[in-house]
């Protein structure tokens, strides 16, 4: 059945299904003007958008609409998480061409829901509109975190060692395995292109680190420019050792056969949604030793010198490190 | 210049200038991964928002990019305003088609800036990506209201008036006098493509009505569908009388023009941003008077009866009104 049969409010029914999985802190979700939330008392409010266009941030032919939804929230909940923050609220802006089934968005809310309810985020409103061509999806979030566990991009201070969660690289090696096709022939591709199609914002990682790290980002843009924005937001100098930089043994395959260097996946390649963060070691040496601190690397430090990045070699040489990269716009 | 020579930072600086203007409740504006922000104490947080499609809500031939910007931020704090809220914070997300001119974005901002600075609302945030073809626009908006204030579209009783602020219709007549050109030839055309292009929220009248209304819903459908809301919502009855909506001579002069009932631009047109509210006819008599006041007409009642809205003719005739209107989805 295509959407327009359905109509608007058989579709505001589909929608909303589901939707509140904290109803405590819900007054008014979905179907009114606005929604109305009970913020968490001494909280400071979160606030991040981001927006997603079919044939510059997705394609339908490698994407379903299920791990679309998922993505769409994800990629908001990290930013949420980079903050140092628990995300509480989101609304979606969807635009649809004309024709599109009823089971397409269905099976988009179906992923934006699995998601929302994994890390407890009401779907409290939002706006559907016609597109004349290619969907647009528009997330935005909301969140809260103690003011003294914020965390910005401008906290990172000379001493601090260079840390991430889990390993880079593999989201955009997943890409480019679905942009060649044929990725199911190879036993190390489904890992990198779950990486690319349904990424897990580190939102446990966030808050555990909110209590101990200087400075945090979340890993969309790739190493390289995330880390050069640490730096300028900073005023410190990042140096960072090529060979910790966590590589994934299916990234090291898969680059094999796809003709890149591993390392420029991690370094350029964008969507890990991985935590990039700085701490002083005698912090990192007190971190609780659990599922989180198990996968995090340590890939470089914090010196005195001008704000930028260098990158030093195995065999020592440094080079700088510009934040060329992934970037859907220019 | 176009866009992509000025690059990403560029773009950055050029939209964060002015951005701020309430800092006492900005912790972090544009530039990191989320917006962190001090919340009022004692009050509900409103979330809304409204996305804006290049020709389906949209026509770069009859609006200038300022109106564009001006007019996304508007109809966000319209929303926050039939909540009977003060709107705080917006972020908003662009999708540019490649080929912009920087000025295009330029104005683009400052149309939302004016706005945000009537209204001492913050633009904290956003996303900038590109579009393959048109230019796509989202604004969420944040609000606040103390919680005895929070007006529902689910508050309506038996006996209360139906009333609405400012005149209705003027901005559909507005809009068809847009296409069909050559407005500018009438004397009584400016102001309606004014109330099209560049509505006015009424953040005031909301702010002062939440204190007396039983119920609140901005008019952006049409007054047709948005009463059936109230009604739905309230399980209640609401009798309008046609004679008692407000239509400006200026309506009057373009609908003979456009060959249209003027009625049908207030029942069907949408886009007023006007509210709607319902109230205790003792509530409403002691309602300061003030500018807010002045602009209010009466122009119905809540009765017993199943849910819906019935149209009361000059000569007491009665109809039913659906809420068939606006729509620019289905």
């Amino acid at each position: 059945m295509e959407l327009k049969q359905l109509g608007e409010f058989g579709l505001i029914d589909l929608i909303k299904e589901n939707t509140i999985v904290d109803p405590a802190s819900v007054i008014v979700g979905i179907g009114d003007d606005a929604a109305a939330l009970l913020p968490s008392p001494r909280q400071l409010q979160l606030l991040a958008t981001d927006m997603l266009i079919e044939s510059v941030h997705f394609d339908l032919t490698t994407t379903t609409p299920w791990q679309l939804g998922y993505k769409a929230i994800a990629v908001n909940l990290s930013d949420i998480a980079a903050m140092g923050g628990v995300p509480k609220h989101c609304v979606v802006s969807l635009a649809l061409p004309r024709n599109v089934q009823v089971d397409f968005v269905r099976d988009l809310y179906q992923g934006m829901k699995e998601i929302c309810r994994r890390f407890t985020v009401n779907i409290v409103g939002g706006d559907t509109v016609s597109s004349p061509q290619g969907l647009v999806l528009n997330v935005a979030v909301t969140g809260e975190v103690e003011p003294a566990r914020l965390q910005r991009r401008s906290g990172a201070k000379p001493g601090d060692l260079v840390v991430v969660t889990g390993e880079l690289g593999n989201s955009a090696a997943g890409l480019d395995l679905l942009r060649r096709g044929h990725w199911q022939e190879f036993v190390f591709a489904r890992q990198l292109v779950t990486c690319h199609l349904t990424p897990q914002p580190q939102v446990q990682a966030g808050l555990l680190l909110a209590a101990f790290a200087n400075s945090m980002n979340d890993i969309s843009d790739g190493l390289a420019s995330e880390a050069n924005e640490i730096a300028a937001a900073s005023q410190v100098a990042v140096r960072l050792f090529e060979q910790q930089i966590p590589l994934s043994a299916e990234l090291t395959a898969a680059s094999a056969v796809l003709g890149n260097a591993a390392l420029d996946y991690a370094l350029y390649g964008g969507e890990d949604y991985q935590l990039l963060f700085t701490i002083e070691p005698e912090k990192l040496r007190v971190l609780p030793a659990n599922e989180i601190t198990a996968q995090l690397t340590v890939i470089g430090e914090i010196v005195r010198g001008p704000a930028g990045v260098e990158l030093v070699a195995a065999d020592g040489a440094a080079r700088g490190l510009a934040p060329k990269g992934y970037n859907h716009f220019g």
